[in-house]
């Protein structure tokens, strides 16, 4: 699929131009920071739903000062996470806020929102849980989604920082566009995956247990900044060779 | 140094009784759960500090709804994370509550504090800064601490499930207690160590950013929970040769 056709797909299969223009521009900067896997093949992948839901809105359920909580309806989890973000960049919290997302899927790369928050000011942590397709690293049934973790912090030179962490070895894109088998999908890290595998569950049951009914979800963490750390660790970080996560090559 | 040895070295070294009490119980069950860089070695590593402050006691300086702020006032880390613990435990939050601690170092094994409060019913996330040991997986020098994440969540079945994962290869205490050499504290996974290293740095600026000074400090996520999801990961998870985290073997 060619980018200009992105949005022209989108609207095919239903979304109004508003929402066709959120997910296009979701898709397009993820094939533009190379994370092949969240980019244009996922309109593909939609447009094999068995019942694609176009027009559903999410709904903010629980809204308390430090605490909101939403339900997708039925919404595409990236339509939910663009109305948290923009929930959140215009009423920030005062100091912090927890934001849980019910009925939250598919929410492709978490950096991609976190940064938006970042860039608006915003100290942000999310995670998301997906279909459970990492096993224990010793073998069995799949038991937790690959559930990213990102953390993006603003910074006073205008280039956040954004970690953005699948706990899998390779991403469900990679296997759904072909660049990866599924049996590659296991938690990162070699003799090491206990420690990725112990944070994908950990993730997921953070996420299943704030989140009152089965089904996927995310959990943001949003904060006004106290400091200003982003500066000092680029100057530290200023050596050859070495890039901070989230910056581009 | 013998279990029954604890309590007395560390009053010697200047600790009330109850503040001994406390961080007795915390090496002592790193040495139980064999996590014996956290253990018993710490109190001689204290007894080597220059200044080590014996009085001093933490302080809330922010307690808003679903944000609190702590200060740790030049108490030891584990005081402080003690205080927040029980805190929580005696007033938890409605739905869910940020707490941040500045000036708070060392933290020790942060599932013995995640699991405290699971034990008592609330979700718990858990972070928290150490002096930068980890460098770029391509070298250079060190721009964050081992920062590790624990999570853990209550279960109807009083079984808690507590992930806490460092993103060092080993932990520092392993160098400490000569278990490891210095060059071999690196972010975990090999080839896939830019993950461990981001997720390093990415909780380094997020607890950094959400503390008012320089210094080592913690982020801790405290939640009621929704659902109950423990009991049904377990019975998928069993399975000869598959533990979740934070079982023991």
């Amino acid at each position: 699929m060619r980018p200009d056709d992105a949005r022209r797909r989108l609207r095919a299969l239903g979304f109004r131009d508003a929402d066709a223009e959120v997910l296009a521009a979701h898709f397009l900067a993820a094939e533009e920071r190379g994370q092949i896997g969240h980019g244009l093949s996922r309109i593909e992948w939609l447009a094999t739903w068995d019942s694609l839901e176009t027009t559903a809105r999410p709904r903010r359920v629980v809204a308390d000062g430090g605490y909101e909580r939403w339900d997708g309806s039925g919404a595409l989890g990236y339509l939910v996470l663009h109305e948290i973000v923009e929930a959140q960049l215009a009423a920030p919290p005062a100091h912090a806020r927890i934001v849980v997302a019910a009925d939250t899927f598919p929410t492709g790369m978490l950096g991609y929102w976190t940064r938006r928050l970042a860039e608006g000011g915003l100290v942000a942590a999310l995670t998301a849980t997906s279909p459970r397709r990492l096993p224990h690293p010793s073998g069995g049934p799949a038991l937790a989604g690959t559930n990213p973790l990102s953390v993006a912090v603003p910074s006073s030179d205008g280039r956040p920082v954004v970690a953005d962490v699948s706990m899998g070895s390779v991403t469900y894109g990679d296997v759904l566009t072909g660049r990866a088998q599924p049996d590659e999908l296991v938690p990162f890290g070699g003799d090491a995956a206990h420690k990725s595998f112990a944070l994908a569950v950990g993730l997921q049951l953070l996420v299943d247990a704030l989140t009152p009914a089965d089904g996927f979800g995310a959990v943001l963490v949003v904060a006004a900044p106290e400091s200003d750390p982003v500066p000092a660790l680029r100057r530290l970080a200023a050596v050859p060779g070495v890039r901070l996560p989230g910056d581009r090559p």
